[in-house]
């Protein structure tokens, strides 16, 4: 039986797992991410997190077949240097050869958060069986993943599956990748906030105007917040249209984020998809939520290494792409 | 050396080749397609083609390696029943049945008319040595192919690469595939000249108002049909740039239609793009005119038989969608 090491990193958590070839998880490890400005101690942060995870797991690095990674982007893919947006301790941090020294491992391999998602509902999750799905994490950002002809899609440089850059609106607001009129400039949690607030939204006193707070006030009825999480549901559902003729996907599976906000972001989406889906293929793409909530991202991680054939690749390439 | 027989099913003409393993047309034939509503009298044309390429090739049917066809769509794929939407005599027209009976042949190969224009320009064209590569037509429709991880890349039911339907306009026109804001129904030629008619356009005395006319009618000068010309190209270079954003792409290659029209339909593509594409790793696509011209199409025929390991497929899988 086969077991590696999963690991997240995330700007507001760090998390571990064991996790064996069937997708049992042995041992976990979670800390909240350090925000101090020390690379060093956001390793250290890691290492901590993985320690328990391993102990939980009865299991010694010397044991572990590899390590997976799914890690806020950008990065340098696949030698996997990460530059968190989020996590500025972090610039050109050499991740995958730090935690290959320190775990005498090999096999390290690092890829972005949302292709680890994505990764992981198609191993264990909504995706699981399918052979053409988008994985798509409508949150602080708007990041995905994509599964073509059964195999995670990677792209030239590393960088598919970026949905978030999918543009919706023609004049649309600028967006912090340098484009403009994205999905992200329109859909993700600060975004949407930002927009309501400008709108006349005001979250009830003592409650920060977030993301979460927005689609709290979104079901219990507020008519300002309801259209705010409409216009991003809207803009969601019309870039998964985009993608779905574009790709003739099979499913799109949608984690984390407004994805749990109910049929407020829900319906706005399904009506924008079948507004824009014309095609037969396409509007036969299914549009579901994802299946594992946070255990999405260690899943795919370890994924990474456990199923090498769907969702590996080489990390040293000696002749570039 | 291999020798298959290329053919190329278009609303406007019927074109045929022999083609051998290094991309050389050893014949060719060339007829207008009928517009009789006889489906027998469509197929003897197309027949009277394929025969006018094998006697300039002096080659017989038995000695073919096999049948690759580019028709226009839509197609059930890959059992290859066409009902080109132009060509109403064929409505699940079984052509790759008839070819197989006619030519004796059991590796008869037929995909949509914009694959064949991908493959044609990926195998031989601007996008020889790349390993991902979105091929785009921009004329009657707007259609496209993918070459991912340097294959041909089909989607779930065969239908990848419609960039004619990804949304460019939110609100934007009705288009034919039963969306909405689609860049085929703002980009195609007779939907462009659609709205450069309201717009006020007139085309000269005698001249017929079609999209060669208005590109004409812009490299002359004519504002009204610059400003639709330019409102064209801004829709594919915007719909480009979401690919390029989604896909990771190394290279974009355009063919046919608008492509021809010079800087009045390149200019606003570029510049959309280069608006649009904002990640570094986008904005390092390179989106260049295709180079094989009108034999693109019977090229990309050829080489699904010729190089089966990019750009083939199993025509009668056993378990299959």
């Amino acid at each position: 039986m086969a077991t590696v090491l999963a690991l997240d990193v995330g700007g507001t958590k760090l998390a571990a797992a064991v996790v064996d070839d069937s997708g049992r998880m042995l041992g976990r490890g979670r800390v909240p991410s350090p925000t101090d400005p020390d690379p060093e101690l956001l390793y250290e942060a890691l290492l901590a997190c993985a320690a328990a995870a391993l102990r939980g797991a009865d299991v010694i690095p010397g044991d572990l077949d590899g390590i997976g990674v799914a890690a806020a982007g950008p990065m340098v893919w696949p030698s996997g240097e990460v530059s968190p947006l989020n996590m500025p301790a972090w610039r050109g941090f050499p991740l995958r050869k730090r935690l290959a020294e320190e775990f005498a491992s090999e096999r390290v391999l690092i890829h972005n958060d949302a292709v680890g998602l994505t990764v992981g509902e198609h191993w264990k999750g909504a995706g699981s069986g399918t052979s053409n799905l988008l994985g798509i994490t409508v949150s602080t950002g708007v990041g995905g993943g994509l599964i073509l002809d059964g195999r995670l899609y990677h792209g030239f440089s590393g960088n598919a599956g970026h949905i978030g850059h999918v543009v919706v609106e023609l004049d649309g607001p600028a967006c912090a990748c340098g484009g403009r009129g994205c999905l992200e400039a329109i859909a993700s949690g600060p975004n949407a906030v930002r927009h309501a607030l400008d709108d006349g939204w005001r979250p009830r006193p003592g409650v920060v105007a977030d993301g979460v707070a927005l689609a709290a006030a979104a079901a219990a009825g507020d008519e300002v917040a309801l259209r705010n999480v409409a216009r991003a549901g809207r803009a969601a559902g019309t870039a998964i249209a985009s993608c779905a003729s574009l790709l003739d996907l099979e499913v799109v599976a949608i984690v984390g984020g407004f994805s749990q906000s109910g049929p407020s972001f829900w319906e706005p989406l399904q009506r924008a998809f079948t507004t824009h889906a014309g095609f037969p293929f396409a509007a036969a793409c299914r549009v579901v939520p994802g299946q594992l909530g946070e255990a999405a991202g260690l899943l795919g991680a370890a994924a990474f290494v456990l199923d090498p054939d769907r969702y590996g690749w080489d990390p040293d390439p000696a002749t570039g792409h």
